[in-house]
């Protein structure tokens, strides 16, 4: 059973938001998405919803053409689903289950791309449910299959397993001190790769990063899993000791930040998304490291900052401006009821 | 009677924090203080004290030398003795009343430094106090006095009446758009000045600036009293017609800068001087703008969390890290009430 992470505040430990498992799957004897017309398209997402009926979690269907704006981006922002799906929504739907834990694309890149989150660190439980899902709909359906590459993909850096494990992570001492440079450069030499919130990876984005393998092809699942997992164990003991020692020669400072943080947040007037980030990041380092209490789940104030969060909450198109000040109500009251355990 | 302007909240209407007179003079016969050697320097602050004994005000002798560093230091802070009478403080005294509203620095550059202070806008009430202790010491002390030129004084600037009047004025809007530095040439060239809160005549003073006239000779006291009376009420009307402007173009900037001012100095673990008295002008503004409730006293803090005062209170001498977290300490304690009024 995946937990949602966006409503979870069991990441505080390990600096682990969340985990994901994708899988990217076609179906045999179609074109891929980019070569078919809207009739055809629609075809293969009949079939997909095919696949899913009589699955034990029913999913909702959603033609992202039949939204707006803003609940598509309400979509992307939660992670649910791509840029891509809403850039195409003349071809595209997704499936989404109750807890919104478990997202099928359908004609994204590929027929399938199929998302299983998990709030902290339980990659082995998404993964799990990410092969109970595939089986049900292999026994229906017919994938793309090569007994000597694996799953077609649309893209070859997607062949084989299809699949990607990903973690997303909270970093701000690997971040502030720039040692995220050097941990980007070291991982993509063995294959994996670390992005942004929201994959630009830059520190903007109030130092949370998803860090995943790149190569899919020639390797099993397992071993995605377990390169994965030491990985993430390595980097959090690079960040545990980063803290450490930032808190030593800079115990002063990070306090005060945290601190200010909390005093900006909660009385700020405006405030753009760059900025929320920066001291959401602040307050998360707070409660990770016993500061402020964690009577608070930082993830949910993290999406429900974001713009089209921001405007689907209140129900109204908002500029820029009228968002950075619906942006600081939202985080006034998010952030009201943190405390400051030891102010000395 | 005097009001203490450090105690008080009458600042708040009229921008104007205190109102100052002082007068220059000099002992007739007897050198100059920086040509007097230790005990000549003593035989003055005898006479001094004696044309003070019997004034309807008491006054408290302090002689510097026997003080500490840290408890001359709050008299400089509190604007009660210059540096200089702390720099020759071997020859040097002060007397100071109960109320602390007049200081006469006994040695400094000349032989009587005499000072009025009086809380918000109220010169008139200053002069008059200071006319009539000058009367009551000129009729025990033989002033050095010239027919032709008036009162002699050790520098020429304060020569003739050896008046200067002046008041301290919150002026954040002119100093934020820049607007103070062509207020500088303008007075300049009247025969005026202004400078910063501790005289440097920087916008780094938390936008506290010092009006008063530079020129003493070949005007009587009320030219200089009507002058400074017109130029404060020019200056009062400038400050708020562009504090309108400012208001108009960048009202959410502005009261998004009030409004965390208050969360920082509510929350921070450690605070500079400067960071200091850059959010208490926010603060100080968002009062007189009605944005904040005004129950509390911002020249006493504004005091208060300079680095003697600071030590003072707790009795201890700091280092400047060890300062920066009292002071946030000191100004935690201090905004804790204020009152955001209108948020939205």
């Amino acid at each position: 059973m995946l937990t949602n992470w966006i409503n979870s505040s069991d990441s505080y430990n390990n600096f682990i938001l969340s985990s994901r498992i994708r899988l990217a799957r076609n179906l045999k004897g179609i074109n891929f998405p980019h070569k078919l017309d809207d009739d055809n398209a629609i075809a293969v997402i009949d079939k997909i919803e095919r696949g899913l009926s009589g699955y034990e979690y029913s999913f909702k269907k959603i033609k992202l053409n039949d939204q707006d704006y803003i609940d598509n981006n309400v979509l992307l922002e939660k992670h649910l689903i791509s840029n891509d799906l809403i850039k195409f929504s003349t071809k595209s739907a997704c499936f989404i289950n109750e807890d919104q834990t478990i997202s099928i694309m359908a004609n994204e890149e590929d027929h399938l791309r199929m998302q299983f989150f998990n709030s902290g660190y339980n990659l082995k439980e998404a993964f799990d449910e990410a092969m109970k899902l595939d089986d049900f709909i292999e026994e229906k359906l017919d994938y793309a299959f090569s007994e000597k590459i694996g799953y077609l993909t649309t893209c070859p850096t997607n062949l084989g397993t299809g699949m990607r494990a990903s973690v997303m992570m909270h970093l701000p001492a690997l971040s502030m001190t720039d040692q995220i440079s050097k941990v980007y450069k070291a991982l993509t030499q063995i294959g994996m790769t670390i992005r942004g919130l929201y994959g630009e990876g830059s520190k903007i984005d109030g130092n949370i990063y998803q860090v995943s393998n790149q190569i899919t092809l020639g390797v099993s699942e397992k071993d995605i899993l377990n390169n994965l997992h030491a990985i993430v164990n390595e980097l959090v003991d690079k960040e545990c000791n980063v803290r450490k020692s930032l808190f030593n020669d800079f115990g002063i400072e990070i306090k005060d930040k945290i601190f200010r943080s909390v005093g900006i947040l909660g009385n700020c007037y405006s405030i753009t998304s760059k900025e929320a980030l920066e001291y959401l990041s602040y307050i998360r380092f707070g409660i990770e490291e016993g500061l402020l209490s964690s009577n608070i789940c930082m993830n949910k104030i993290l999406i429900g900052c974001q713009p089209a969060s921001l405007q689907s909450d209140v129900n109204n198109k908002m500029n820029s401006k009228e968002r950075d000040i619906e942006r600081a109500k939202f985080l006034r009251n998010s952030i009201k009821n943190i405390e400051i355990i030891d102010k000395n």
